[in-house]
Order: C-alpha cells, then sequence, then structure tokens
C-alpha cells in the first residue's frame, strides 16, 4: 500500500495532546507529537536515529525530547541538540520534523514535502466547532481494518437501506439520482433522494419528504455529510438538517484512525450530547464495523482494484475518489523523483 | 498447496444445514451453504462480486440471498436475481454456484468442474447410516493442521502402537504383511497381522487372534475402516468387526475441517453411544491432535515431499495415495488449461 | 538471520536437565537435550526423520529416545539404532548429534562443524562457580527480542545512564575513556570512568572513585563483566569490585534465550541472595527488556546495519563485535562450502 503524504491527515484530537509524549502510527510513519511549553504543538519521528528506540519512552526536556536508551536530544524542529556522548553533532543525527497545525479541533499533520504544506488546504470543519446555536460530539475508534474500504463504505450511502436496517434505512424513494463533481482536489458526490418516505429517525413532520445528501470528500480522507430535507416537490431550507463528519486517517496496511463527529441543534446537554454521540458511534462500531473487517480478512492485503470488482452505479462516487487518489499519488512519486535527483535534503536515517 | 477440486468433499452434516446462511472454507474456497424451502441444500460462493461482502451476513429472500451490504441477490444457482441500484443485471453480476449432494448424512460438495460432477462417484458411507443391526456415532473437529498430515497419519495405523499405547495400541503380531492396491482412483491398503494377542480394547475372546485392517481411501480425503477379526488360523467372519471412518476435508493451507464416525451394533443406546462416540474423539484430540499440531508447526508451510522424509514399508499406502493425488491434480491442472482454452464460462469475479 | 554454528552456545542451566527429554530452539535449530544414564548430557536433533515428529514427545529407553510417533530409536550419538518396521538400518535414518559439555554450570553445545568443537574454547565463567570465598546467583528470561539487539545493549553500558535511572544510572564522571581490542575472536571493552561520585547502588566509600569496566564478549554471545572501583586517582586494587555475566543465545529469528547470573561475596544466604538475583532480573524484565521489545517491533526483522544506524563513538565497542561476528560467518560460510565440496558426511534429512 502506497501512503499519500503531501495532504493533512487529522492526527489527533487536540484535546488529547499536551506535554505527555504520544506515539501513532500515521500513513505508514512512527509519528511522536506533545505540546511544546507554548502550547503549539509539535511532531516528529518518533525513532531515534542511533539504535531505532521509540523516543515516546523518552522525557521532554523544555521543548526537546531527550531519548530513553542513550539520551540524545532532538528539538521539535527534528534537529539533534544535544549528543551527551561527544560534543559532535552533525547532519546525521537530525530526525525528521513534520508541520502540523491545530484548527478545527484537531491537529493536521504534513507527512510529505514540507514546503507544499499549505494550512489554507486544511479541510473546514469550522461548521463542527461549538457555537450559540451549534456544537457537535466527537468519538475515536482504532479500526481493524483498511482505510479505503471505510471510504469507499462512506462515500456511497446506498449501503444504509441493507446493513443499517432498524437505524439509519430509509425507504426506498420515488427516483433517487446522484451527481458526482471535482472541486480542484476534492469529490464532492450529491445525492437525490425525490419523493421518499420521511425516514424513522426523523420524528415529526410531513409524510413524504426530498432529501438531498452531499458528501465532501477531501484528500487526506476527511469526509463531511451534510443532509437538507424538505416537503416533497419544495425548496431546501437554507440550514441544512443535519451535519456530520466522518475521518479515515490511514494508520498502516491494516489499521485506521477513525475519527468521527456530529452536529447538534442548542445548548450543550451533557446526557442528550451523549445520547447523540452514541447514535453514531454505536452504528459504526456494530453494523459497519463488523462488515467492513470481514471484507477486509477477505481481501488478505490486496488492493480492491486488482480484485476486479462489480462496478454499480452507487460506487461512482467511491470510484472517482480512487481516481483522484491514484492521480494525486502519481504527482507525489512524481515530485519525490524529482526531489531525490535535485540537491535534496540532508540525507535521514529514518525508517 | 494446490486443493483438489474436482472430487466430492465433505462439506458439513447434513443435519448441521437449515434455513441459516452458513460459511466455510472449504479446500481454499469461501462457500455458503443452506438450505432451500424444498428441503434440498444450495451452495454458492460466500462473496459478493460487488464489494466481497461475505453473504452470511445476509438474509434468504425465498431461495435466493440478499447481500447484508448493498442488497444484491443471488439465487441458489449463484446468478444475480435482483439489482435494487438498477434493473441491468449482467453475467458479471453472478457468483459461482457448487453441485452439492446430500447422501449417506453428509453434504457431498463438488468444487470442480460442474459437468464432471457425477454424484455415482460419491463414496460409499451407507454403512455408517442408521439401520436395524446398526447404527453410527459421528464428530466433528476443527483441526489446526494440514489435511494430508492427517490422512498420512490414518494411511499408516503402524502409529498406533506408539502414540496409542493404553487405548488402541496393539500388542505385536507373530507377522504383518501390508498390501496397498488401487481401484479406480481409490487405494486400498490391507494390512494383515496373524497370531496377535486379543487387542485390549476386545474384552473377551480368544487369547491370540488374527487381525485384517482394510483402510480404503477415496479422493475427496475419506477414508473407511474395516476390521476383520478371527481366532487365529481361522477364516474371517462374514461380518466385519469393526467399522469407522475418518474425513479430512482440506479448509485452507492451514486447517483441516476433521469429520469421524464409528459403528455400534444394535439399538440405540444413549449413554452406551456417547461413551462410544468419546472412545474415538478423544484418541484424536488428545493423541493424535497434539503430535500432528507440532509437525505442522515444524513443517512450517512446506510440502512434505520437499521436506525430503525417510520412507519406511509402513509408508506405502500413505505414498500410494501421494501418488495418486499428484496425477488427479495433474489431470485437473490439464482439464483446467483446456477449458481455459476453449469458449469457456462467463468470466466470474470470483475471489 | 544467519547463525553462527561454529562456537559454544549455552544450551541450558546444567540444572535444568536430567532423565527428562528438553526441546529447545538453538540459534534456530530444533534440539533435544537430555543426561545419559552415567550423568553425561547428550543434545541431538529434535526432529525425526520419517516423518518430522518432535522427538522430545517420545520417552528414553536407556540412553536412546523413541518416537512417539512410529518408534524408531535414535542413540545419544544420533544414529538409529532400533527401526521396528523392518531389520533395515542404513544412513537416512540417522539424526545429527551435537557436541554437548558441561561446565561452570552450563549445558555448552556446538552446532557446527563437529571436529572444530573444541572445549578449551568455552569462555571461562568459572568466576561464578560457587567456592569459599564467593557463590553466584543465576536467572533465565526467555526474550521476545533478537540477540543482537540485546549484544548491541550489552556493549555499551552508556544506556545506564538513561535507561537504569534509580538503578544503575551513575552521575557522569570528569573523564570518560573507551578501549576496545581484539584477543584472538574475542573482543574486549575497557570503559574508565574518572573521578566520578560514588554509585548509589555502593553504600559507602569515598564520595569519589574511579571506575573501571571491563566487557568481556566471546563468540557465542557469552559476556562476562568486572567493576573495579577505587578512590579516585588511586591504583584499583586486585580484586574487582563486581562481576556478573549476561549470555544472549539466539534462540531464532525473534527471541533470545537469555541467561544472566552475578556473583555475591561471602556464604551462601538464600534470602539475600535472592534479593541479589532479583536485582539484577527486575532491571533488565523492566527497564531493558521494554525498550528492546519496542525496538524489535520497529526493526520488523531487519538487520541493523541495512537500517544504516547513527554510529556514536559509545558503539566503539558494539561495532568492534558486529565486525568480529561477520567475520566468523564469513569464515563459516566458506568452511561449509568446501565441506559441500569434499568428500562430506552422510547426507541428512535433518530439516
Amino acid at each position: 500500500m502506497i501512503f499519500h503524504h503531501n495532504a493533512w491527515h487529522a492526527a489527533a484530537r487536540a484535546i488529547e495532546l499536551d506535554r505527555t509524549l504520544r506515539a501513532r502510527s500515521i500513513a505508514g510513519v512512527h509519528v511522536l507529537m506533545y505540546c511544546k511549553q507554548d502550547g503549539t504543538i509539535a511532531a516528529t519521528s518518533n525513532i531515534c536515529p542511533h539504535r531505532f528506540a521509540p523516543l515516546d519512552r523518552g522525557t521532554l526536556v523544555g521543548d526537546a525530547v531527550r531519548c530513553k536508551y542513550h539520551g540524545l536530544e532532538f528539538g521539535s524542529d527534528g534537529r539533534c541538540v544535544h549528543n551527551p556522548h561527544t560534543d559532535r553533532i552533525d547532519a546525521k543525527m537530525h530526525i525528521r520534523s513534520f508541520p502540523i497545525v491545530e484548527r478545527h479541533g484537531y491537529a493536521w499533520i504534513w507527512l510529505g514535502e514540507s514546503a507544499l504544506a499549505d494550512p489554507a488546504k486544511i479541510p473546514d470543519l469550522s461548521a463542527f466547532e461549538d457555537g450559540d446555536r451549534y456544537h457537535s460530539v466527537h468519538s475515536y475508534l482504532d479500526a481493524d481494518y483498511r482505510y479505503d474500504i471505510l471510504v469507499d463504505n462512506l462515500l456511497d450511502l446506498s449501503h444504509a437501506d441493507y446493513l443499517h436496517v432498524g437505524s439509519f434505512a430509509v425507504e426506498p424513494a420515488e427516483k433517487t439520482t446522484i451527481d458526482v463533481r471535482e472541486d480542484n482536489d476534492d469529490v464532492i458526490v450529491e445525492r437525490l433522494q425525490l419523493r421518499c418516505p420521511r425516514p424513522p429517525f426523523v420524528p415529526s413532520g410531513p409524510d413524504v419528504v426530498d432529501m438531498r445528501t452531499i458528501i465532501h470528500w477531501h484528500p487526506g480522507q476527511v469526509i463531511t455529510f451534510r443532509i437538507d430535507m424538505a416537503p416533497a416537490g419544495q425548496d431546501f431550507p437554507a440550514d441544512e438538517s443535519f451535519k456530520f463528519y466522518h475521518i479515515a486517517t490511514p494508520a498502516d496496511e491494516a489499521r485506521t484512525h477513525y475519527f468521527m463527529g456530529l452536529r447538534c441543534a442548542g445548548p450543550k446537554d451533557p446526557r442528550a450530547d451523549e445520547a447523540m454521540r452514541l447514535t453514531q458511534v454505536n452504528v459504526i462500531e456494530n453494523e459497519d464495523g463488523p462488515m467492513l473487517e470481514a471484507i477486509d480478512r477477505i481481501m488478505e492485503g490486496r488492493e480492491l482494484m486488482e480484485m476486479r470488482p462489480l462496478v454499480l452505479p452507487v460506487d461512482k462516487g467511491a470510484m472517482r475518489v480512487r481516481r483522484v487518489m491514484k492521480r494525486l499519488l502519481a504527482v507525489e512519486a512524481g515530485a519525490e523523483h524529482s526531489a531525490a535527483a535535485g540537491a535534496g535534503h540532508p540525507a535521514s536515517a529514518e525508517v
């Protein structure tokens, strides 16, 4: 599996990070994260270049990390700042550091070419920040399946009618259309369900409604959902009815950091909010999770497209995402090739 | 490991199957089994060609299976009979179905070329069906070792004298001969033990007996045993003294579906029958099982013949079976080659 | 991983061995060990050449081992001495036996070319035998990491100042030098710490001391430690202050038999001795162990030098050992090549 590094990935909920050293495998890279004394977040490789000790077993000395094995110290920029065994410090002793930015409640990491790390490209999750009219609830799952199986699942909500019977399933609409478009490197899927019975999770309102679901995929596997609902034949209101997001940060070839959240209306209410949070996470854990794990086992590490799947019209969004990912990975591979041919960075002992 | 598909394999005890969807890996194939409304058994691939979801998580709709992930439905013949996402159904949407026949209390599956699936070739286990004079007891083990290590074990009963001390071991006979012959694709081993002390598991009778053990191996790894006993020097009686069978259905490269049974005389007696059943299964679980698992671990997935084992005269039967299997696999590979070169079947997305 | 077989490896504490059959994987070889009737130790392959049954499941018949599966018997020299199935015994039926010598409380095995197995090359651990003035305590760990990661750890004690804070860590000396030399195939590291605060584990004495640590590495991964201490500026006393040893016998690609011991002064005292033993083993289990396991996981089976580690001056000893090992392995590979080309031994069915 080739991972996409020139993208912002959600590495952690911001509140997870403090002056503790936290290790996390992200898109195949062993990453170390912690808060500096000024409260900003630092991210470096978690592996000491000397004997490959995991640095999260060490300690913070100011904003530097001291390796627990032989005492080398690395600044938050990855530079070796102290070598207790000799006065010499040279380029081979530095480790990689990664651009990491706190925004919308998440720590966003850029594992690829630092020069390309433009914070303006961080996916907009501002709708899920807490405000006067709305607030959000958030969950995390350490998922035992590959990220792309999850992204496929999220891009095609037709599965809800079968996998989520009794929870999110909706009676068939008179007419359903799917429209897929690209916006720069994002993919937007618009699913229109005309004249369908009011979903069971909407307690009151007209019996027959029109529903519009807009699924917005960003590279970095961040996916926001917006659902609009109106009495059949009428215009959708300006305010979306439901808003939630799913983030499928690849951990490694086998696992996924699955972050998700849900927007709630009105003031915070711990009891009601926890019930809302569980509505989302329970369905994922008990309905999607076992299915995706089972598929992951059947695939035995093979790539989906190598297995020549049957492609249905409902896969339009998922297939477009795969096409964009293929293009982005090709661009990234080309850029790496040029960088390697050019003057380049100091050689890294990073593994 | 190359599996033999042009053979009848025992897939399940018939009583295991009902209107529940049952998945089982057989000779490397993910198989789905269930009873149709008319009571006959159906077997298809367990993998949906769309997203590789395991179909046993779905539900029966009449005699068709509806996939739990996106609702495709497949008839018991493997044909896609309903696609809820579009009206189109084409050949790429079908899955494989497999001939499966209920006989002698087992469901027999044919995973290879359907045209060759002749029910007349199903091994004859009629002696183990319940009747007036006899009835049988049956067991199943999900064995954590490769099927061929088990078949070797069963084809050479000389191991009983060492591995089964205190249970099935017999004092040495004055003379032991082994005769091996082939009958079409079956292998028959006849072991004659002349003038040996009466075995400990035969409570009464003459002190010195002649014993004849006939081991009948069928492709599909079905092995029946018949033991005849007579006072030394006399003719064997027409009725065999003991009758049992072992079936080593390959599951995958590492595991085996181990079915076994034992014929008991007289009317059924739940208490005595369970004691008989445990006589067989306890020895297999506690004496053969640990040895075969240990050998399996030492072999580390290598093929026996590649490891150049020492071959002893007692291996005559096991070696003949390996020769027949080699021939059958070569024939099967040749047939597949011809089929691939010919007009062939609709391409399958089967994995 | 290529193992070094032309060396004496510690296979077991002598007291572990008796008339029980003990199997142990040593440097990638499945070894069987037991005491013969005369009390000396025998070592052979643990694998029967017939069906690859592990012989330790069998039984001793005099000094021979009877295989539990089909009754072949092998003498302590590896020769097949009984074949119950036919009178013939030929060279293909023999298994390998290995020179094994009891000395200094250990059973030392030679897995390579028997003709080269010179007991004079067994590492001298006589200092750890019980005597009038001293006695020793000993421990064993079944370590879940590769032996060479452990040897690197032991050859460079600078890690103690970081990993063993609160246990073995010592305040910095005014001057530290490291001298490395070879003595035939041994590597000797002499570390001199001048004018350092008295270590916390030395309860009384001058406040400022000189310390000399002599680390003696023998092929077979046996490492003895001698620490001398004196008031700063004075000559070291003739008697070393501390003496201990560590042995990193490779088990296989992933695990290590970790034997260790510590010399105690004065008469035996079960309570005090157990406290001393735990001083050593607790630090290894709770401080080194988790670090070495974590490094082992990060290395994912790759060889250290292929990962191009940063090399520090403190690695001088470890690097010299790696150079010697490379030379010894090259010599061994060359010798095997010549042996294979020459008249050679009877072909072995050993796996």
